[in-house]
């Protein structure tokens, strides 16, 4: 019935509604994605907007169109904030992601993480690792379970699968496993995307970036597992192009840019590799 | 009288002053901007330097060339940081330039953005909403008018002209509308800078970058609306040059700053298209 | 006897111990470099984690591989999370890096810079200013010695090898003076390592990525001023490769990754310039 949500053509409308709608993307991230995040959220048609402060958030999550959370360099100022405008976000509608990054490997963010799970995230996107500790974690353990070191992803997408159904099932969120193929799953249905290039694991933020352009998504699809999986077909056949004529890390970096702005729905169409699993 | 300075040759001028002082210029600014607005100082020729603790801002901005403060991730420390650092420059004589990033759409920044007026801006640089915002959050309106929305300028600039003339007036400031064409006025003269490119807006940053080149210029060139005038060509003729073989917003933002390097008197003069209206 | 560290076979070596072991990096750093080190240490093939927060800096230090201290733009809660990692690192047995960014200019950072000598650090690098200014903050005076101005290297690295040799003496750190010709001493042998172009000194945040790249090879090379000079010319080959077809700082930036992420045996054998002058 949805499965007309998970096809080529239906990603292609999302990225034509972005550009009709440029919708406000507000973005409590770190420091090393920052920069890259905003430029991408541009390239693609969004209008991003980093707004981290305590004093700010609440009324500017409540005002944009999606809300993106990352906790890739949290800070306790900055956790504060994340419990505020998550809130505000719930209370006023305001789709948002949380990007758990490192999370099995620090308890402080851990913590931050599985707090903020209360307040209704309409996605979360990780690495295997990260989702199967947040899994974990929010179901009472007090520690990940091992192997989670920094932001590698030391498990195969495929083994978070049924954490990540789980996660899914008890918070209401889509849940995002990145990997060579991507795993997108409400705990009944799993999308699968197919797109993206291995280089692209060597250029900072690209996971923090597809969380952002997630967020995108999420402003103009209401099925968020629809909308997260078409993200990562968008930043996967951008990273596909870019990768194609890059010399290294470095100008796939600055093409991902070019190619997510020439991005159209003839590209899309032809490139996307996008399924849906089940039931 | 002083219709010299706005000449293609008064810009060139400014350019070789800065390459040959290679002014230290102090950045009190935003995790998205740093990176980008450090290189494209570095690239113009001055010295960049970004300081932004509550105790190091004084003395920091007191032995600066020019201050630049940029509000677009604007936290508690860091507001009482420019309170500081504003105060240290005006009694210095530090020439300082305010960049009040999406004053409009929040409260708590718009606060720290009036009140650092008082301390003597040289100058403020924003779009048609920011400098709309400001003027009338400024003269005690509770709310900015209506329109307002995160970075975007949804003004024309010519609409702000008459809010940055009372604006300047008000401050001793000279206001830079950022926009297709760029207003400075000083609130008697009108300045007026056609360079850039529509591709520049899908870059992050390329505002707050403008702001710091502006800090450069006014390091070295006493007549703020002049030296904000030149800063707006310098970086609207890179960015031209950089749009016309850029492969996209990507490829842009790193060609903006090879441009930048390369500038010199000949390709100032030749492509500048600065002017100067009234009185 | 240690003179076959000082090698460009033994640069080579540590490059590949490096791609072996993807050693996992610790950064504490500014909010320019954060991108920019994150992407180099990936393209070399090490494992970037920026974690600043003093909640997670102690456990992270300790599982870290090595850890990058860095004051660029220094707030007091990172003086407070730098005192708890590098004392963490010191138990640990993590060897760690200082980065003194501006630490003549500033007094607040001078005292953080001088307090984590405390916790020995294996390695220190700096520009001549900052290397003679720590030096000399260290040795009890109040002020550093004059000329010290922000980032820029007032005075050629030569006439700080005095200075160096005392702070590593002082210290039992491996102390870098980045210049022209890099010098890297521990008191008793000197290093130096001429590779680098004379554009590098054009982009921002490639003193930072030094210091993160020594990060990676202490991490896979105990001896101290070994590992340093390696960095010194990993960077430096790198950067001379990229320099060789960039357009300008822009393109420099996006290229040193890309030659980064290509260095290999062959090249490192070939390009290096190291050599060891005493005793």
């Amino acid at each position: 019935m949805s499965h007309i949500l998970f096809t080529p053509d239906a990603v292609a409308t999302t990225l034509e509604r972005i550009r009709a709608a440029t919708p406000l993307v507000h973005n409590i991230t770190n420091i090393v994605a920052a920069n890259s995040t905003a430029n991408a959220l541009l390239a693609l048609g969004a209008s991003p907007a980093m707004v981290s402060a305590e004093e700010e958030v609440e009324s500017f999550a409540a005002m944009a169109a999606a809300l993106v959370v990352n906790i890739g360099t949290i800070t306790a100022p900055q956790a504060a904030a994340i419990a505020r405008a998550t809130r505000a976000a719930q209370a006023a509608g305001t789709p948002w992601i949380l990007d758990p990054v490192a999370v099995g490997a620090l308890p402080f963010r851990a913590r931050v993480a599985v707090e903020s799970l209360a307040h209704a995230p309409r996605a979360i996107r990780g690495n295997a690792s990260e989702i199967l500790a947040l899994a974990h974690l929010r179901e009472g353990h007090a520690e990940p379970p091992p192997a989670g070191r920094g932001v590698d992803s030391l498990q195969a997408a495929e083994q978070a699968l049924h954490a990540a159904g789980r996660l899914a099932r008890a918070t209401g969120a889509s849940i995002v496993i990145s990997g060579a193929t991507d795993y997108i799953t409400d705990g009944t249905r799993i999308a699968t995307v197919a797109n993206g290039h291995t280089m692209m694991t060597r250029v900072t933020a690209l996971g923090c970036t597809a969380t952002a352009l997630a967020g995108a998504c999420l402003a103009v699809e209401p099925d968020a597992t629809a909308a997260c999986a078409h993200a990562m077909v968008l930043i996967g056949v951008a990273g596909e192009r870019a990768a194609r004529h890059a010399a290294g890390p470095g100008s796939l970096q600055v093409r991902l840019l070019d190619e997510l702005y020439h991005l159209d729905r003839d590209t899309v169409t032809r490139e996307a590799r996008i399924a849906i699993l089940a039931p």
